[in-house]
């Protein structure tokens, strides 16, 4: 363990343990089940692009895929090149410049503390746990050292592919980025999409079965930045990673799954929470193929 | 039906009728179901892939991806960009320049009438099926006009990424992808990727039950091309789609699918195959999300 | 005449009549021609960039060139696609990227009003003349509409290839962008780059003999943007466009020319400007090849 | 000297002996002064695109150019990205896919041996010395390793920009490139670009004084690859390099230089040759800027 690397670019980020490892299964029977540092907040960055893609879907249905497309990018998480081919339109809701398209759409004319405070209600109704909360020192360091983040978000702007004002829109990202929770908060957030769009227990419903599924798929084709490809090879799940080490799987019918273990790997994805990924379905048949 | 084009830079594809229509289910338990234009032979294309990665594989096993990369490209099937970038390393074994690399793999220092022997009878085996044959006018036509395919293959020779003459590994190129097999002989080829890795009867190992499940993975990120991730949305099936309008689908430990209809989408993919798909799909539960 | 485009991204200037033409031409004897609308004002734009390059190199010398290339683009002026390439550093001086960080280094240290009022001053020095003023209403209009600059400064300030907050630098461009010169003020302006680097009258050197050679060199192969191979094939003589329409050439040893003439071809240079160009130095021989 | 490398990927040309260094300057006077290794032969590579397109101008005139572009690319010398983005169309005559097109040109229907006799008897005639040849064992190293040539001009021929047989084209464009010459012919075959577009003893015009100095023009913007921004600022001469080693420059309208150093710079240009060119210029006066 701990072969990977911290980011550098986040610098609340760096100054992680990177051997803590937690992991928790969220059965669709209520069941939870943890191990290791299952209970110790983190950043889940990233992996909050997977709720607000979930309310931008509820806020505006499928029109929302005329702003962002739905396939892999064969680029780096913050690359801006393919930004200039497709004027504007980000390959999908995963890479940032199309999770800051659906902040954006989040955002629905609201001011920028609105929204932010809807989002994590959002993911506190999900998770069923009032305690979540917002790290204010890493959302105020995603937004000094956020200059790419800014790039991209004015370089859409600029094909108008933004309705609201660049620092607003930003705003709002860089605080549901710092969403801080513990891998069992995690794995019952994310259980809606092992359970046909709804949580279990007390049954509530999030979106379809059809949405449910077609989230799943965008997790599996393109969750892990362009790292993808190889993590459906070798885990078989759809995922969802973040920089801040935590990854979110569904297993479709049986469970969600959160791990977390800060080292990255090149493509920005928890090293460790990886190869336990890997381990935990090879020996649970739990692979989607 | 057939709003979608027929391929104009394969001669021999262009002159198809685009209202042809066929289907045919393989269950896992024996039974093929049919309808529509199921018995007529059509030019299978890129869906060989799957049949020589699979033969690559069983060769040289997963030393092969030092030569080919397991990523969506983000780009369309036949790309040079890609390559200039990884020096050489194509993205994915379902893209022109990967497939070109893993046919590499399977001369395996044989001339080129044995490796095109050795991969007509594998795909025999795998369909139970020895009226299966090679087209030569289709192989004929693509050899006429592959300058694409060249210019790949030249271009990876100059970065040592091919073993074989040049010519030799085109020609077994363009002869698996004249393979003409009708959906009944394709359903029936791709069994074995939805029984675990085994031909269900008579019953015969093919891969291990981990690489069925890799093949499968790879064919959901990476079987359309740059339509890949839409697929997945739509469909949810690992599948892999030729340009003479062909999709093999596999629905793991159920059924494997093979569609026909000739009219292609903007990636290339078959326009109603994938609208069909879709629909049964949708009626089926088959999802894998 | 008038075949060509106003610019639409920067309102203020598509308001202009495209049929307006302005010519000057000030000789190293001190003689000015003038003819047209030639004392007419407009916003010289990306000729600016001549001016504040030259105050960089003042400032710092060639250690500018460590967070600037010389070698033409091939792109488009705005592009973003290089600088992540290259990493943050622009390809050359008078591409959008790279005037922005020559604006860093003008900045110095310094606030952005002091700034401009030195860019101001430097211009009025080098053309003789006090009227010269910055166009308030221009300079608001490209920074309301300014994300493609405000994307491309943040991308570099990630790569730590900006000094100064981004506001403040592009606050300077944007100024500097909205300077308002006749054509006669312009090709005194530029009269030291065809003087050796000298005013000729009352002598005053600006820079070096050879630095106005490189300085040259860079005009003719960076000056029209991805357009500047075909300008030195038909004109052959060092310039530099702007989008306001305005074109300041420079012929080594006689003279200096302005051109006006609002409507841009496609690279976004003056269209009826380059023709007059053209066959003013088809007549005297003047191109430098 | 000899801090450059020598090319690695042409085997004949990486025996050469590093230290050697050559000069020629022939004035339009008739005057022809030399030092160093002048007299000895070496391989003139790409140089000799200029005299391909003086021909294919002389056979198609401005035609060519709807073929071929006139800009830097600000890509290296073997690129084959932008022929994606420009379906096809090579940005210039001096980068390789541009001098490929060139060559088709010069084919003109004729057998590859005869444009290759043709091409050898013009370089003879613009150097008035019948003893020039074409190495045969670097046409052959050049063939057998032209993996990359072999992938642009595929890659063109499947954009319908070459006209003959992939083939044909390429013997003749590694023969050219096999043309043998020292310091002395190459200066005296460059100078008609330095004299208004005529050999000056004996008189005889070879093109038009228009089409040398646009000749003139692309050397000064193309001739040097993705390092021509640089070679201006600091040399400040038209010129064309080859991997050989050799530089041909051109004074306008006093003289021709021919260097020859083999060691390298990362652009694929004569270190020491480009050195010896800056001094020169230096202490001459001969910038045309």
């Amino acid at each position: 363990m701990g072969e990977g690397r911290l980011p550098d670019y986040i610098p609340e980020l760096s100054k992680l343990n990177p051997n803590k490892l937690g992991i928790a299964v969220a059965g669709v029977d209520g069941a939870v089940l943890t191990a290791g540092d299952a209970d110790e907040s983190f950043s889940i960055q990233s992996i909050s692009k997977v709720f607000t893609l979930t309310m931008a879907l509820g806020k505006v249905g499928d029109i929302l895929w005329r702003r962002v497309g739905r396939e892999p990018s064969g680029t780096a998480f913050d690359s801006i090149i393919q930004l200039e081919h497709n004027r504007g339109i980000p390959h999908n809701p995963f890479i940032n410049a199309g999770a800051i398209v659906v902040t954006d759409t989040v955002l629905a004319g609201h001011q920028p503390r609105e929204a932010i405070g809807e989002i994590l209600r959002f993911t506190r109704f999900l998770a069923g746990d009032d305690t979540i909360a917002i790290d204010p020192a890493v959302a105020r360091s995603e937004s000094e050292f956020g200059y790419r983040n800014r790039a991209l978000a004015n370089y859409m702007r600029a094909f108008r592919n933004l309705d609201h004002p660049v620092e607003h829109v930003l705003g709002v990202y860089f605080h549901q980025c710092a969403l801080a929770m513990n891998c069992r908060q995690l794995a019952k957030a994310g259980l809606f999409l092992a359970n046909g769009g709804a949580i279990p227990s007390p049954f509530s419903r999030v979106v379809s079965n059809k949405r449910a599924r077609r989230i799943n798929s965008l997790l599996l084709t393109c969750g892990q930045y362009d790292g993808s490809g190889d993590f459906a090879f070798r885990v078989g799940l759809p995922a969802k990673s973040g920089v801040g080490g935590g990854i979110l799987a569904v297993v479709p019918g049986i469970a969600s799954i959160a791990v977390w273990s800060p080292a990255l790997n090149a493509q920005g994805n928890s090293l460790v929470g990886t190869h336990v990924l890997e381990q935990l379905v090879s020996q649970s048949n739990w692979s989607i193929f």
